[in-house]
C-alpha cells in the first residue's frame, strides 16, 4: 500500500508532545497517527547532549517499525541536540519544533527583542537563538531555562498562586530586557499560558509552536503528495483517523495528564 | 581477599542517595564506597511500579559487577516497591530507606500521630504505614505527595519564599492532623530541612532516614563480621577509604547538585 496510507509518528520525552498531536489532529484530520512517549526516561530536560541524542536515535527506529511516513520530533530538547543526526541517519522527512518556533517570532516581534523560555538542556543548546538569528539577524534574543515548569505542569497546579510566583521569579529577567514576544519553548508550557499571559503582560505575543508544527508538517505531506486521500469508498482503510499511543512507562496519574494535554481520555500501549 | 575489603554498594535512582552516602562516610569513615545514581531515568517517584523493580534489579546487578559486600537502596520509591524483590533474587545483605526511617518515627512519636512526606509512587506503596504499623500498630499515620519538592532542590531553590509556599500547600492537610513527627521520605528532602521546619513549627520532629540507614548498615556489617579492619600495615589496601561514583548520564549542572547533596566536589564516571 502506498505511503499516503502510513501513520505520521510522533515522539516526545513523555506526555507534553500530546499538545502537538491535538493540533495535527486539527489541522489534519485525516491523518492516521502513532505517537511514542518515552516516559520511562521523562524528562529529557536536564539530561546530557549525548544521551538526548541516543533516545532520541531509539524512539525514532520504534516509530519506523511502525510504518510511518515522516516523524515529528514533539519535544524541544530533542529536536535541540539530535535533528540534525536524525535527519542524516534516517531517509524520510523529520520535522522537529525549534524552526517552526523560531520562524513565528521571528514574524511576530515588532522590537525585535524576542524571549525564550525552555528546558535547561534546550537553553544551553542555544538552538532558538541559533534559528531565530538565520531568519532575522537583528533580533536580540534572551532566554531562560525553567525547569520548575514541567513538574508544575505535571502536578497539574496551572493557575495556583505558587505557579504565578515561580514564573515571575523566572520571568523577571526576561521583562526587564523588554521583550514583545515570548516563545514557549517546552512542549508542557502552552498549559501555563493564563499564567504567562499575567506575568509577562497583555501586550506581549506568546508563541506556540504546535500550531506552526502542524502547519509545517501539512505542507510538507502536500508538497511530496503523502496526504491521505479523501476518497474513502475503495478503500477500507479510508475511514476515520487511527491514533495509536505507545508509552514506555505507565506513569502515576497518566489517565489524567494525557487528558490535560490532549483534551479527552486516550488508552496507551506500554512497550 | 575477604569480603571486609569490598566496598559497600549504594544505588539511587539519581544524586539524592549522596545524602544516605554522606552519612555513611560519617558514620563509616574506613569503608569502601561505590555509588550508582540511575541519572539517566531520573526520577523514579512518578514512574509506575514494574519499571521501578525492573530498574533496581538492573541497578543491583550494576554494583555486584564491581564486588560489593553489601547494597543500600538509597531511594525510597525503590526501597518502597522492590526491596522484597531484590532480597529474594540477590543472595547478600540489602538494606532499604523505609524501615530504619519508620523505627525512628515510631520511636521518636509522642502523641502517636505521625506524617509522611514522599514520592507519589512511594506514598500510593503504603510503605511506611505499613513499617511504621510494624513497630506500633497504634500509630496513625498520615501521608502526603510531594513532586515538586525534588525539582525545586534540583533547581537549588532551598530557601525561597516559593519553596516555602509550596511546602505550605502541601503540608496543610498534615499540619491539620496534627503530627508531631514527619518522616523525610525522599533522598532530596533534607535540603529542605529549613523550609519544612518553619512551616511545620519548631515542636514537630524532622525524621531524616540517612541517619538511621547508616546506622543500620554498621551494625549488619558488624553482626556479618564485615567491616575492614582498620589494620593498615599489611595491606596496600588499608589505607584510606575509596569512594566511586557511577552515573547513567552526566546531567546538566551535575557538579553543582553533586556538591549540594554531598558537600564537596566529586569525579564521576559515566557507564
Amino acid at each position: 500500500m502506498s505511503l499516503n496510507y502510513s501513520p505520521i509518528g510522533v515522539f516526545d520525552s513523555g506526555l507534553g508532545g500530546l499538545t502537538v498531536v491535538k493540533e495535527l489532529i486539527r489541522q489534519l484530520p485525516r491523518e492516521h497517527i502513532v505517537y511514542y512517549g518515552d516516559t520511562a526516561r521523562v524528562p529529557y530536560g536536564t539530561k546530557s547532549k549525548e544521551s538526548i541524542i541516543r533516545f532520541s536515535h531509539e524512539n525514532t527506529r520504534i516509530l519506523l517499525k511502525r510504518n510511518v511516513k515522516m516523524v515529528v520530533v514533539a519535544c524541544n530538547t530533542s529536536s535541540s541536540y539530535a535533528l540534525v543526526q536524525l535527519r542524516k541517519h534516517f531517509h524520510l522527512p523529520i520535522v522537529g519544533v525549534i524552526d517552526p518556533g523560531a520562524r513565528k517570532a521571528a514574524e511576530v516581534t515588532r522590537n525585535r527583542k524576542v524571549g525564550v523560555i525552555a528546558t535547561p538542556a534546550t537553553v544551553n543548546s542555544r538552538s532558538y537563538a541559533r534559528a531565530i538569528f538565520r531568519y532575522d539577524r537583528a533580533i536580540q534574543v534572551s532566554s531562560q531555562a525553567c525547569p520548575l515548569f514541567v513538574p508544575l505542569v505535571e502536578e497539574g497546579w496551572l493557575r495556583k498562586p505558587v505557579t504565578t510566583a515561580v514564573a515571575r521569579e523566572y520571568l523577571k529577567p526576561l521583562r526587564k530586557t523588554g521583550v514583545d514576544t515570548l516563545v514557549l519553548g517546552c512542549t508542557h508550557y502552552p498549559l501555563l499560558k493564563s499564567v504567562l499571559k499575567d506575568v509577562m503582560g497583555a501586550k506581549v505575543a506568546l508563541v506556540d509552536s504546535a500550531t506552526e508544527v502542524a502547519a509545517e508538517v501539512k505542507r510538507i505531506l502536500q508538497d511530496r503528495q503523502l496526504l491521505r486521500p479523501s476518497a474513502v469508498r475503495l478503500f477500507p482503510s479510508g475511514r476515520r483517523a487511527r491514533y495509536s499511543f505507545l508509552i514506555s512507562d505507565r506513569p502515576q496519574q497518566f489517565e489524567k495528564t494525557a487528558r490535560e494535554f490532549l483534551g479527552y481520555n486516550i488508552k496507551a500501549v506500554k512497550i
